[in-house]
């Protein structure tokens, strides 16, 4: 006779976890942005900005909800003066012209300091902001380059969910922003002004290696033959340059652009989309993706663990051993080992 | 009847616990780098120059046991061409004539790469490295800053141990290895070359910014007026920038130097002790230093938490974790939560 007693009876099935508020909250978020509801986007942004341990963990399970889709990310740079913003309002207005939706975000780790960008982003931007089909996003309003370059790539991830399919990712060259923005992009484009030969060299060289097209913006009117001059002159640097794994023949290119007069901007996107095609041909554009997603990872995995030293009780013994090393009791080597002691 | 069981028997007292082998050989050697001795100097900066495990213990031992001595601190910046390393070789030999004792280190994240100033730092400046009263050290080869900015600050420590006046911690112009050697340093100089008044623009106004005194080189023979102008020109721009708190009236200041000609060293010389004087009365040169220790210590912290990653299993799990997101089976916020949630 089978042992009926309770020691022996099988615990009842477990209940299905219940959902929890926060994932009921950011699942329904993900359904919206994936539905391309602006409104939501913008929310889910601006939650993906949030710094609030709440907001964070319901940003994590918001981009755990969301479908897989691909948008060409586009990284493009250029210093104050080259155009930059009626470069994009063109471009952008030409691609949603061919039934693309189109984002910008903006990285721009001085924004936080000089304000100036944040307001600015839409109002130069006019005709762009007001076309349904595009979405203009300013930078963060931090000063960090580390925590603009991670909320970016989730509104980048955010974007490509609400089905935008080219994602333009600009960044004024400041400090490390640029090798940032290649980072999250599947191109790499910069923007730069009609020049004399000896300017060629103020381009600094390491920007230089991760374009994958060059554009002189302004060849219209007087300037023209100065654009024309420049772009042969970029091209000529560019042929010098040690021809990357991963680039088709005749790639990195530098071509002329007039962002107000219209002209050479579909030669342009061409070219893009040329050699976004050539790597998804040889398997690259996939590699760099899994190369870049494995990247963000460790930079999450980082972030994360030195965010552990904002966390009480950590943060007041750092800021007692903190103090003590200022007023000389003891020595910064020796305060910093009892100082990872304690975090276990 | 007291109770004799060996329940209750009280405990031997602790033995002392025995002085480690690391230990001993690290007090050794801090004591041997008190006593001046230059070949243990050069052997302990090895040491904290060392990535190894067993390596670091022994630096920290080392960093503990030596004596708290203090040099002054220079921070030297100038890009190639402005004649750095015979400037630091004029400089330091009247420094040295005065009776005084100089170390040189270099901070050049990008020397590991180019590998030519590992070699070079001896042979540019061979007078100043045969003297007995100075010591040359090259920059660390690692293309990391902040492995470099790391091992600096201890290097600093100990050649202020070793007894030595003056350190002098060369920078060139790369990222922010000028602000990671102000930093470390009680006064920052600027060295520039003599220019057209359109060039000062091309000197990076965080620099200007950090800078206490620039020197412009090359103030002899046919240079000699430009050079003049180029001082009048930085001392203007320097007037306009705000004043800093904890500067005396008069600082920064721009003065002409002929590093070639001996000319105004004297006079530079002068000028950091005018402002170390006036700040060491103001406790501003004490509050700068502890504010400097502190840095250090969260520096230590940062770093000393993200080595967890390279040990294991931490780093076996972080391999696994980021081959499944390179694949595509996971997403990078996720796994980085899983990741974090491993390490405790």
């Amino acid at each position: 006779m089978p042992d009926t007693s309770a020691e022996t009876i099988a615990p009842p099935a477990p209940e299905p976890a219940p959902v929890s508020a926060p994932d009921t909250a950011a699942a329904a978020l993900a359904r919206r942005v994936a539905a391309g509801d602006r409104r939501a986007l913008a929310r889910a942004i601006t939650l993906v900005e949030s710094t609030r341990p709440d907001h964070r963990a319901e940003a994590v399970a918001l981009l755990a909800a969301l479908p897989d889709r691909q948008a060409l990310r586009i990284g493009l740079s250029g210093t104050p003066g080259v155009g930059k913003s009626t470069f994009i309002e063109a471009f952008g207005l030409m691609l949603t012209g061919q039934g693309l939706r189109v984002a910008v975000l903006a990285v721009d780790p001085s924004s936080a300091r000089s304000g100036g960008s944040i307001l600015g982003d839409k109002t130069r931007m006019e005709r762009l902001s007001r076309d349904p089909a595009a979405f203009i996003r300013p930078s963060p309003s931090r000063a960090e380059l580390g925590g603009v370059a991670r909320r970016t790539r989730e509104t980048v991830r955010l974007a490509e969910a609400a089905g935008y399919d080219v994602v333009l990712i600009e960044t004024v060259g400041v400090g490390q922003s640029e090798t940032l923005v290649a980072e999250m992009s599947d191109l790499f484009v910069l923007l730069l002004a009609p020049a004399g030969g000896d300017e060629l060299q103020g381009v600094k060289r390491g920007i230089m290696e991760i374009a994958d097209l060059i554009l002189v913006n302004k060849a219209d009117g007087e300037l023209r033959p100065t654009a024309l001059r420049t772009v042969a002159d970029y091209a000529g640097a560019l042929r010098l340059m040690r021809k990357r794994a991963g680039d088709p023949e005749g790639f990195p290119k530098a071509l002329p652009v007039s962002a107000v007069a219209g002209d050479g901007l579909t030669a342009a996107w061409a070219e893009m989309q040329a050699l976004t095609d050539w790597r998804r041909a040889q398997g690259v554009f996939a590699a760099r993706r899994a190369e870049q997603a494995e990247g963000w990872f460790l930079a999450e995995v980082r972030a994360g663990l030195l965010a552990r030293l904002a966390e009480e009780p950590a943060a007041a013994t750092l800021r007692r051993l903190g103090a003590e090393v200022a007023a000389g009791r003891t020595d910064p080597v020796a305060a910093a080992a009892e100082m990872l002691a304690t975090l276990g």
